[in-house]
């Protein structure tokens, strides 16, 4: 019952005109039927075990002893006991299966690094919850989600392999993510460099916090991805929110608005309008964050370069109103309804689909308070200013907590963080939420890749025949990385015996 | 009420006969009357300003928004806005007061490195209490007492006084400590470098955990000092276990024990005799950690080398038992009473007069679990095994906690600390502590800096004329890496502009 209560001041929350800024994956997962790949389980050359362990509920306070079972993945088939390495994948806010499922570059490249690959779930996710069904309750049952908690256990998990896997105690451990994992990847290495050689942090925005970048980059880098593709693409989106505010006059405007963008449920207030327009513009965001060259369902079943599909139905910003909207409907089935199997449109799908957007608006609301706006000239979008009081009152409504906003930069350092070695930072050009990543080297071991015409973390995902040039030579380049890291291990180990 | 329970449940803790494995200083300050001490304000050069920061109880959780009023004391005599420097004592386990008063090397080189001082105290020390008189009560109360909150204090306060203190912001921070509070400085340096450009750690036994080192290297460097004074000295003491253990079978002999050693409080029973067994321990324990070449009063006043004074009542180990305690009696006295005011020697002030000690104790049993053994051969004191099954029964009958004796290895990498950098770890050869620290260097910008004839963190107190000369370089060669860590900073403060 609580949960239900969650979901609907979730719900409430959104449809109050303050987006949730919502986690780098899953601002891609909205409005997505997460079950079905869920489910899928890898299979063949992915194969897996699937194992738990047990982990402090809280790691930084010992009033309670409680334990919980963490999920993780294992998989050992290219893995030497002589010479070989761990890749370890930070979980980030999802099941975890989904994203080993979504992270191919590990099993790629596990023969080259006689590799183990480990795939560990983030606490609060999937199948990793603390309190069971309870774990979404209240504050206090949510009390312990947080990164330095996630990071702790990633460490914990680390030693338990080592001490279970005969073999595995003297090998370097890599530490891989993506979006948040690659943030929580690069963090492991900075916090416990004792327990990771070095780490992938894949479109990890670790900057996208306090006022380290503008908050307007992200929406900009979404509007630059649709201008690209054709000027009038991005100003049809421009002008269709005064399209819809004009129709929204008026009932019968409503109503038209409703049936012509096929909407399961009908619009009927003002609220209903703004949910609208945060639904579209999520819509758009997504495209921008998936924008893969090759069809792919790493949310649902998408074309390639969905962006460049969308945009072909907005070539024209002139028309009028109506036709700007059908234009608009044409452009969102793209990503709604590419199998032709939807019967309407369904906005309310956005938050409820996953139980990753309970927990990540938790973290958002707490550590993870990443800075959003709009000003409607740099961007397609309408103008929105970054409130953060009305952000911490929402989030007070919501979870009971106010958030800590410039709490990650004095844990992670913000942009000093030069004394940290052996971290990769790879951004794809395209990505939305390389806006806030780091896209210049820092020194000779904390090196930026950026890799043009690749959208989020594309660099993790399997090879693909439609892969840019560009990203299989970021991918050699972080292999080559890796190697490095591994020798270096190997030759301090020799010279310890 | 709840202080009286826990004191009193303290002190039955230490009369089981397990002794708690005291901090660094307290151990040496055990049996001491501490409010004199920690009364005494700095006059003259060592004049500063008292100043509260407001810091959230918990930082690693949402669900309380709590905050406290944490102490630091804070001199600018000699900073310069202008190339200046910060010079930040990672506060330990007691009054800032009585720590910033024996800390006379940060004065000394202030005006040098054209620095503020400031000493920032401990969460749960002093007046830095997160629920005022309630702190203590419980641990529910104590749960925010851990190595990482006062770190996470520590980086807040820096952050603070750069915005409160125009000039700061652009300033290197240096941390510096002893004992735990050397163990805060260096893992302070290691999980925010970008806070801290450097570490002095001096006598911090970062590596007395788990079985990095033997669990005896303690009990034997306490010895080792005796027997260096006189070979008979540590003899005589080996002996006096014996001598006691034969008087305490009769009733005349534990009245003849108690008279002798003109205890305050006679000697009833055999949990009397080992909790007096446990007391004389800590006293020779606290002559070694103080043996310091001049008259001082760190703890209480003391001679001049007064492991030495203690060794001129102990040089004949085949006397009768008679005589050995009564020898043992006049040894006793060189700690108890130098001023010749004691009317007679009173045991339970070992775990009472300091709050410290309080708070010290949940440390002990939660994170900051130290192994101690002893063998009886290889040191001076009766076998004693180190049974962590029966010490972590202990604490949760006295605090409701379990020790968690592998977490400070994960947390802070135990021997594996190679890819850190700018840490001077300083230990005396005389200090029991020693066993424990990083007494050898491990890459060039982690070094290790040995003082002979140094007690624990003897370079951390004020020049001194009767210096020995070790310490004297010891102390120009960490200023001298402090410049190095300063210049660095602001050379590379200049390639950013």
């Amino acid at each position: 019952m609580g949960r239900c209560v969650l979901l609907f001041l979730l719900l409430g929350f959104l449809m109050s005109g303050v987006a949730i800024p919502l986690p780098p994956a899953l601002r891609a997962l909205s409005n997505v039927r997460l079950s079905t790949s869920f489910t899928s389980l890898p299979s063949g050359d992915m194969e897996h075990s699937i194992r738990y362990v047990q982990q402090k509920v809280d790691h930084f306070g010992f009033k309670t002893d409680r334990t919980f079972k963490q999920r993780y993945l294992i998989a050992d088939k290219h893995w030497k006991r002589d010479g070989g390495s761990i890749l370890f994948y930070t979980g980030n806010e999802g099941d975890i299966v989904w994203i080993c499922n979504n992270t191919g570059f590990m099993w790629d490249v596990a023969e080259e690094l006689k590799a183990m690959l480990v795939f560990a779930e983030h606490r609060y996710y999937g199948k990793s919850l603390p309190f069971g069904a309870n774990s979404f309750k209240d504050s206090k049952h949510m009390n312990f989600l947080t990164s330095e908690q996630a990071l702790a256990d990633f460490a914990q998990l680390i030693k338990h392999l080592k001490r279970t896997n005969p073999g595995a105690d003297n090998q370097p451990v890599i530490a891989v993510g993506g979006s948040y994992g690659g943030m929580l990847a690069a963090w492991l290495r900075m916090k416990y460099p004792h327990v990771v050689v070095g780490a992938l942090a894949a479109s990890a925005p670790i900057w996208q916090f306090e006022d380290i970048v503008p908050c307007g980059v992200f929406m900009k880098i979404v509007t630059t991805d649709f201008r690209k593709n054709d000027p009038d693409c991005s100003e049809s989106i421009r002008r269709s929110w005064d399209a819809i505010n004009r129709f929204s006059r008026t009932g019968a405007g409503l109503r038209w608005l409703s049936e012509a963008l096929q909407l399961c449920t009908p619009l009927t207030n003002s609220q209903d309008v703004q949910h609208l327009k945060d639904w579209i513009s999520e819509t758009w965001v997504n495209l921008a964050v998936v924008d893969y060259p090759y069809e792919a369902n790493f949310l649902q079943p998408l074309p390639a370069w969905p962006v460049k599909e969308a945009c072909q139905y907005l070539k024209n910003p002139g028309v009028s109103d109506t036709q700007l909207l059908q234009n608009i409907f044409q452009a969102l089935n793209v990503y709604y309804n590419y199998s032709g199997q939807a019967i309407c449109l369904n906005m309310s799908e956005t938050s409820t689909s996953s139980m990753g957007h309970l927990s990540w608006s938790y973290q958002a609301c707490t550590e993870m308070v990443v800075p959003f706006c709009t000003n409607g000239f740099d961007d397609m979008f309408e103008p929105h200013t970054w409130d953060l009081k009305k952000f911490s009152d929402d989030c007070f409504n919501l979870w009971g907590v106010k958030p800590r906003p410039s709490w990650i930069t004095t844990m992670y350092g913000g942009k000093n963080i030069n004394s940290h070695t052996n971290i990769i930072f790879s951004n794809g050009d395209l990505d939305p939420w390389s806006g806030g990543g780091v896209t210049k080297n820092i020194t000779d071991t904390l090196v930026a890749i950026t890799i043009r015409e690749a959208a989020h973390h594309l660099d993790l995902r399997a090879n693909n025949a439609f892969d840019p040039m560009s990203v299989q030579l970021a991918r050699s380049l972080e292999v080559k990385y890796m190697k490095q890291w591994i020798r270096d291990f190997y030759s301090s180990l020799r010279k310890k015996h």
